[in-house]
């Protein structure tokens, strides 16, 4: 799978390769151009193919090759896309083209489309496919079975079948191997799972993605406020979903906001301003350490050995911060850990800041002691367990504080906590100092 | 979704409520139990139900769960999985208890079983499903669906069909969407993607899951070294497996190993073990600081304001730096950046990193002249325009160089990075500070 860099004649080469590639390898070389070479090599592939390429392409290059490409291209491409991809595409893009290109859909794929522009962002209602086929409990598989085939060309899955009343009210689902492996006179009825799961329309996306992983589902069925169904999400849909928001994870973890696109289609300015805001506001927070540090001056101009070990104080209860908080934002994620469960939770991690801190602690006593002195040996332990055993806590329960204010938990995780974390940190060593050195 | 935490009466209501809720409810409330309550919980499931709960289980609870069983319950639970989730499952059991339950397993079973346990670990061969149904190509459509009708209740999946030559080389592959919609005579050649990609038996599991997810396939085809068809990943495996693989990104960026299993199956002592060796080597290297400081022992006892923005000039380092990592670490796990980007992402990054340092920097000015002096606000602007910029190239850096030498990038990440910019941002700070103080 390793490609080549892009030296000069890549381009060539591409180009000669086009008709042996297959789309996913195109699509793949493509992410990889500047916008104005992707579209040139993408006016290159067959009709057939552009649109199989164009369908594995990331929303953010999807969105730049439109800007390139004619009018009545973009129109047939935009027009081959699933409802929901479509819509994805169209919330990236800005609402004069997106109205001319609404206006050139057929009514129904316009219909479809507006209606799931028409839900609210991150829910079920816009990453759900509306066409589907459903099946009614008292088909025969047989005629169920037809309905599939005459149907099934235009939906976006045909692997799980929802089935519902005739006021479209869900009440079972079918996969489409239990219905090719049964006698074709058997009623939908028999064959069908009563207890299938639903999620409603204005349901979180995450969460969706998540049941759809948790019970290995190929599709889930969409229903709105009375309980009709509406759409189904499918399999792929959660995937793109979950590595969405496990990018946003993963970023706040590293003090960023995610890109939401692959690294070489963001421009440098992109890049430095998804990361300004966090820089800033935690150097904000960080003159909090400034003041501690201040307010110790005299302590300092006393004892100067103190300042070599700020940094090693400070970096390792960061550490612990950040070790418990990205714990308890990826249990939360994962829903293990719930806000019911607070107080389990941080006397856990209490338990094993403090296990932590005192395993540091005893090890450091040692070396310290060789070289300064005895008393700086025993302010260093004391703090590390100290330092060690608070972070753990406010790890811990930062995330979970987040989420019952209704902010995102990833937010105020191992950056923030770390920040906070060293600046009590410094007030607990100079505390310490203080009353081991009776100063 | 939010279900009660685990008061006394808990246990009583999860027993009489066991027969209105589903599996996966099951499975989800079961998780949250400790190990005894667990096993007491399953046995009064019936037998149907049981498997279905089984099935939905994390291997770690999978496996507390067979410790806590009798021999014949768990073995038809064993015997009834499919031979990939069942390699997982032994995968983490006592080598003893792995030969008793491959004896109790009928031939063919433990055939399959043993094939699994024989590929590398990470390796597609150990997720891939070896039941899987085949077509040829000279099959008419009609002959093709009723291969599946015959074999699919055994295979793992039937939605995506593999085609082979008769000495099982791989030719194509057919969604069974694809061949329920064809006319019953046209020839499986005919309708077949002789294009289709499969991964070799030893390739690594996250490129597996990747390609699965870039291509929104639902299945993917596994050869031998001879190109004959082994076996197929299935959606739902790649799913796990890129759960796990970003859940150890995620870790790791926070400082510590990937649990492995849900936070509240983790013993307090797992989970400091899991971040023991972390903060000990942070611990270790942050040594340097210690070193850096001690060198400008004299510089600090003459201008001891200095120390007071310590804290907060290596903290914006470290995070520009761990803003960096991030982003690569996810750029590579994405395949966005491969090997042959060095110079170029390590150029992007040095001026993304001077952009955001320069805007802090002329941010400082104002604020820390109005507290302190001119001079000293002159060597905070230096040292934060050279620390981010210093902190953003080693960033970026870090991870390309270990991936070079195969070592996980995500393991040198963010922690790794802050500690290394930690002490050289110490560096860079006392330098300008001597030569702006003219000391």
């Amino acid at each position: 799978m390793t490609k080549p860099p892009l030296p000069a004649g890549h381009l060539q080469t591409l180009r000669q390769d086009l008709g042996d590639r297959d789309a996913l390898a195109i699509a793949d070389e493509l992410g990889r151009l500047a916008p104005a070479e992707r579209a040139r090599i993408f006016r290159l592939l067959t009709k057939q193919k552009a649109l199989a390429v164009f369908r594995l392409l990331d929303t953010a290059h999807q969105e730049q090759l439109v800007i390139g490409l004619r009018d009545e291209q973009v129109l047939r491409l935009v027009q081959e896309l699933d409802p929901d991809d479509r819509a994805r595409l169209f919330d990236e893009m800005p609402a004069a083209v997106v109205r001319r290109l609404l206006a050139g859909l057929s009514p129904r794929e316009r219909r479809l489309t507006s209606m799931l522009l028409g839900f609210p962002e991150e829910s079920a209602g816009r990453i759900m496919s509306p066409k589907f086929v459903r099946l009614v409990p008292e088909m025969t598989v047989a005629e169920a079975l037809e309905r599939v085939r005459r149907r099934g060309r235009d939906a976006e899955t045909i692997y799980a079948l929802p089935v519902t009343d005739d006021e479209l009210k869900l009440v079972g689902a079918v996969e489409l191997r239990e219905l090719l492996l049964a006698e074709p006179e058997t009623l939908v009825r028999k064959i069908m799972d009563p207890e299938v799961r639903a999620v409603r329309v204005d349901e979180d996306q995450e969460k969706v993605a998540r049941l759809i992983q948790a019970a290995d589902l190929l599709a889930l069925p969409v229903v709105d406020m009375e309980n009709r169904l509406v759409g189904v999400v499918t399999v792929d849909d959660a995937m793109d979903v979950l590595g969405a928001e496990e990018e946003e994870d993963l970023a706040r973890t590293g003090a960023s906001e995610p890109l939401g696109r692959p690294y070489f289609s963001a421009s440098v300015f992109r890049l430095a301003q998804r990361r300004a805001i966090w820089l800033l506001l935690l150097a904000v927070a960080a003159i909090l350490t400034v003041n501690v540090l201040s307010a110790f001056e005299s302590t300092l101009e006393t004892v100067v050995t103190l300042t070599l070990f700020i940094p090693l104080l400070i970096g390792t209860g960061g550490n612990a911060g950040a070790q418990s908080a990205t714990t308890i934002v990826r249990g939360m994620a994962m829903n293990d850990i719930r806000s019911g469960d607070l107080l389990r939770v941080v006397l856990r991690e209490g338990r094993v800041g403090l296990l932590l801190g005192t395993m540091l602690g005893t090890l450091s006593v040692a070396p310290v002691w060789l070289f300064t002195d005895r008393s700086l040996a025993l302010i260093i332990a004391l703090t590390l367990v100290t330092v060690c055993t608070l972070a753990s806590l406010v790890g811990s329960l930062m995330p979970l504080l987040a989420r019952q204010l209704g902010v995102d938990p990833a937010v105020v995780s191992a950056p923030f906590v770390t920040t906070i974390v060293d600046a009590t940190g410094l007030l607990v060593y100079f505390l310490i100092a203080r009353i081991v050195l009776g100063i």
